[in-house]
């Protein structure tokens, strides 16, 4: 049971519209499976709205694998993400249909859902690619289609304006850089879509672990721009595939 | 000329779609208003997509009237966002017909279009009001359905509770929170539309100006939430309203 | 000899209730065990009002195997926190009934008191339980009863409200959360007993080391909320078994 | 109705103890008293657990008037904090009654409850009266018998240890300091009791509006040590009111 | 003396070009005015390589003046840089003729040397004018040619890119920006002469006062920019009139 | 009696040189005068080993007075620290022959004692004064001879070197400086006696309100060199007056 | 095509200087190498106005040594800074006559410019030399003459004024220091043309890895300082040799 | 030639005391040895004062011990501070009776100065032994009597008071502490002599990496107080082996 739907039973009963028997049946078969080093319903909440991603950091290759089992029993597909390489082994001897993303940290098992609505990802840099091909595979497994735009930082304008036409189209526009991060400003002004700037942490010296990405971004004279963490393209990809199931609905 | 309108023509040229001669006839017919003291194109094109609007802080009444002037005439609405009280008065003289709105700090002119989808504005304090009524207006201006939930902060959880129904009718939620900002990563866990965070300036001690507040957003475990700079009523309410605009389409 | 119990023997004599002699005597009977590298008493005092409990990251295996004997030799059982695995064996070669937490990062000897009392450790996540353990171990070794609660972080909120009666029996709560460690904030609101807030150093990006999960306690709106440094589960559990011994006076 | 009934009455329901139409008649009949600009129930749940006081600050002479008024129709007595001295006539002329503590910025209406157990309120320099008075009163108000020892800094020694024995005999020790904050770390080795810290904003240059002293509290080698934000004199005497609660049960 | 002359003199009489006496008698000659509450000579040296200025931030209105006596006597000309209101009547009753600059706030008197080169100044938006007026005439007091380029934020692109002739002309171009000052890296990628970037603390929330303008101009990925510090229209007028000198030599 | 008296008097009477009741009768006559604002001993204590020096700020004209009174009756001289211009008048009327010194913030009564050895008191800019001269005047009123040496910032490094023989006689060097803090750097291999080194708030943008003198002082590369707090003066007199005395013994 | 080009190609056709037909074949004949893991020509426009730049940093020696094929074909001659020793036998296994600069971690290809200007590169440190190295050589490969004044710092002034001489013959002064970074504000005073500030990360403690040397230059006294981020003696080179270049023109 | 010595040269000249001849034959004796990675008399000059002492870190131990055998040449004795394992040996082979502190990360060479005066190092933990210890050594080679009072926080404060009058007899005291450094503070109420203060990075959480030990030194009520940096044991030895030899002059 995912917590919306926890809040919308008893938001019911309150209502009258159901009985308490129900109330009590519904929470007792709620799908919760005990590991006893994790609880996979938490898991599941930890990424709410999203029962089949798994984070995989801090957790050993035994445990995401056996979380990812019971995940897919139930659902029949599953993400995990911030993998490190000795997840993938052990990973693919249970799924051997599973697929690796390297550059994204992410295994992913299962069937894609079709495709809708368009999410362009723009990075700055290919020091970026790792963070922006986590925000593309994520709102491919949550059923965006997506279009990659990389490598078009403010330096080179010209770049930019070329591939400017493809990322006008999108619903909803993610945009990945470090260092100073001038580059949601710029695209700020050139597109009407919703933006999603997500600061990463490459630089050196004052970049400040990316922080100095975060403020520029936080503080853009651009309109339509939000932020997430440093670094965090998970998070950037499940608001963008949200926003764009928005368009889709 | 929006920088959208500017960049669309430049690459229509590239394609050959337009003529040399239609690219400088519409450079040079670009609406620029030229006062001195400003731009009144570049005031528009800092609000890009929504040329109506005008940030009135650090400028004199005088200064905000007269641009204000050539935007009513050019599209008959216009948007003041952080006036003084010192702005008003010369402002009504110059416009009867314009609304105050004193706590959101926002002067308006002109017609509000139909409202269409609905942005849920939700606030965890009394305190947090002015941000909360600031990013309202400004999605109500924008042409967004707004439905106020506030002073439902997580201390009192089932005052929250009591108005969740309410909050996930939206197709997007604002959420604005000082202190330590609980309120988005409650709220995360129970809709499943885009949620966009504006941390406050409120408390004292530690809360360092509101950055506790936006660290905290930042960090929250709550999927699907994207964060604005501090006490940015107006981005948030910009980027609802693109995003309500995309559901709408 | 404590520094409590030097502070009132000192006090005595200023009172005229013991004699010059008297003071003297006991000075100069303080157990102290001078082992060269450190002088056992410090350490006691350095955990003042616990004398069995070893601070062990900075030491050597050999060095803290000696302390451990020489005060096993004076109250029958001690408690070393924040080892390394280095430390076991050596340990358990000497004390062959000790008992080493690996989550928790503690070696425990001797017999447990009887427990008394109610704390209730809750925690966020999975990766908060090393420092919800070793808050929950360090309560036990001091003589409290202990109720585990992990798993319950605010992003699946019926979780939490299901466990809720649970946590309402203790006497005191300590609250583990990292990330922007929204948890005591909620729980703050349920219950009405003293709460302890842990923040970890879990998260990545702006989490700042888990300054942001502090900085959030600190500023949270529920009171009766008091805060430790990051990730120190063991003046947690120090601070509750006090307070939990307070009311089984 | 508080966040702790409610969160029992729906536990209860959850458990078939009580009925539907219950549920509903007791949801409906909170409490709640809607002033426009304020819900008086929020503000109870701001302080949870103490429905009796109202955070001054931010809220106009009038409003804290109105929302007293509410309060002290429902339960006969009201404590507002961090009032302005324009806060205090208004209300008294509403309330001749009313007690103002000018010193710890309080407003307080109504019979005290009969003092049990015992706080001491501790602070290290006469800058520090304002915040060790809050937290002093509020306790107070809340039903502790409450021992003041003022100007106890460690730079002079003998004078704290002269009022030591006073302080030994508390539940729980307040302790405010300001500057660098030396003063938790030395009475925690003196005192077996429970010690809460309030770091204040007093001092220069790097003291970093308190900040300096927070630190310090945090990383103090005392054990039994728990620290609440800045100046937050009402959170340390709110919680400190609880656990001297808790000893008197 | 200016400090160059000095070291050389000393490094002449290392050469034994010169005698010891006439070094003792250019050093007894070195023309500082002492008056008491300063040392003329020292302000001229504060300024090195323009003996000229004076820092008017921290001075009264009768120091200033009197200092500025001093200079102008010496070499017929100064500039007065942060000047407030207060400064500018006393200055101007003894020198009638000295031009007030209010946006820039400065005063300057005498004669300005015959324009060379070309220093391009450029700003993002209205409210870095007074910054950037600082910066320019501070660059044509030192003989600079400047020429203004305003309002020209990458928010509005092709705004920018239509002035971006006017500034490819320059020797050397000075950029200002607040927020998160994203116009440098833009024109850092478009011209290709010398850069100063000065950002400014224009901006609100989490722009730190300016400190993230000035840590996203450090970490651009744009070459040939250089920074200066905060509001530092002066040092950069000043750099650049030396780095134009040099073109022009 | 001072702390230094306290803890030598229980040491005394630890090794039995001398009684219980001449211990009790010494406490019992410590000169505590209790103004019940204020324990006059416990601010002879917080100046510790000089009890007759007063920190104004935070303080009254009325408390201050009241305090010195009681130690001039006690010691026959008094220094106020940190005083406003409000504290002159009401003090001067209670001591007629008080001095006030405006530029350094204090006032002083009583006779000054025979300076001996030689303080020296370098600062590198005019705003630097206020600073310097509460470092100088506290050393002179506790008996060192002061040397002031102002306006030597390494900017104009002939300046200092010319004054560089006045400086090396000094038995220790106060050095005051804000902005970036070069001079205590240059001086430091310019001497062989103690340095301590005073960073003041003064400066713009980046100075972070001294911080930015602090840490450059911190990291000198200079040997012999110390530091105390921003903008304290009293406390660098304080430390080079015992310095001095040491070096007169 | 350089962004410059670009611009200029898209300004001239906005004045008729040049026809539809020639744009489109001008930018479809830039010449971009596409390699899968990089735009070659992304890369040259980081570093833009000198194409034959690549910044090792994060890029795999297959990568480095892919791109700088393609340079190499198109212009001779390429630099690749931020190496680590693992790039360079790949590299040099392509490129026999690379020239590898341990030091400051530069791999060079192909022949250097006709030395022209002189560019004086200082540091106080011999742990600063991989940086200063860094900024020579890169100024260098751009076509300057450089000057090396190493191990300078102001704690032996003498040794920095013998080698005065060497430094004021140059056009511009990069001064690399890390620690407190006192010598560019010494040098500041010293020499007449424009100063360019390099912080090092050099030093511990309270060094904050390099922004405390920032800081100070940021804030220092000396005019005609201009500063890059921390440890980036590329940045210092280039900005350098352009202004070189200006004055050689 | 010391600094100190070069500048007295150039005094002497100005003053027509020594003649040009005589500079240039003293200028050109000063006995560097250029080792090429290095400048010997640089390295003198570093720790100017005290030619013997060279930094160990970021230097080979060929280049360590190259230095040290040019410095043992000209004056029989040499100290090197933080050295690794790694710079042992080689060191050992050259000077077989070079002395290795291994705790103080020390190497020494060459016969000790006959001790004089006293200066006290006193620590609060065992943690904070290897910088007390090379605070002692430093001082022990540069001439000073030194006394080690070990393991002395304040949470044991009997243990403290038991060692006072030790500490008492020291003309100078060094207090080395981490975590929350409260020993300094009542330490100063204690003693009344000068006290340097050496915050260590000893802690974890919000410690800083010794920020809040640094801050709390420099905010502490104590007077007669002054700190060094992080961790610079050396720093502490070298000021207080100054400082004691005031004392025995």
């Amino acid at each position: 049971m995912t917590p919306t739907e926890a809040s919308r039973l008893l938001d019911a009963f309150a209502r009258g519209e159901t009985t308490r028997d129900e109330v009590l049946r519904r929470f007792q078969a709620a799908p919760v499976a005990d590991l006893g080093f994790a609880s996979v319903d938490l898991h599941r909440e930890l990424r709410q709205g999203c029962p089949e991603v798994i984070f995989g950091a801090g957790k050993t290759p035994a445990q995401v694998t056996a979380i990812a089992q019971k995940i897919v029993q139930a659902s029949g597909r599953v993400l995990v993400t911030r993998i490190t390489p000795a997840h993938v082994r052990p990973f693919q001897r249970k799924f051997p249909r599973a697929k690796y993303h390297e550059a994204a940290r992410l295994l992913a098992v299962g069937p894609t859902p079709k495709p809708q609505g368009l999410v362009a990802v723009v990075c700055a840099g290919t020091s970026d690619l790792p963070v922006a091909e986590e925000a593309a595979i994520t709102a491919e497994f949550l059923g965006a289609r997506v279009r990659r735009v990389f490598d078009v930082g403010v330096a080179g304008l010209h770049r930019l304006l070329a591939r400017l036409p493809e990322i006008q189209e999108a619903k909803v526009v993610i945009v990945v850089a470090g260092m100073e991060a001038a580059l949601p400003s710029v695209l700020g002004g050139l597109v009407s879509r919703p933006l999603i700037g997500v600061p990463t942490s490459v630089g050196y010296g004052s970049n400040l672990g990316g922080f100095t990405a975060l403020l520029g971004m936080l503080n853009s004279c651009a309109t339509g721009l939000t932020v997430v963490n440093i670094d965090n393209g998970f998070g950037a990809g499940f608001a963008a595939s949200r926003i764009n199931a928005l368009a889709a609905d």
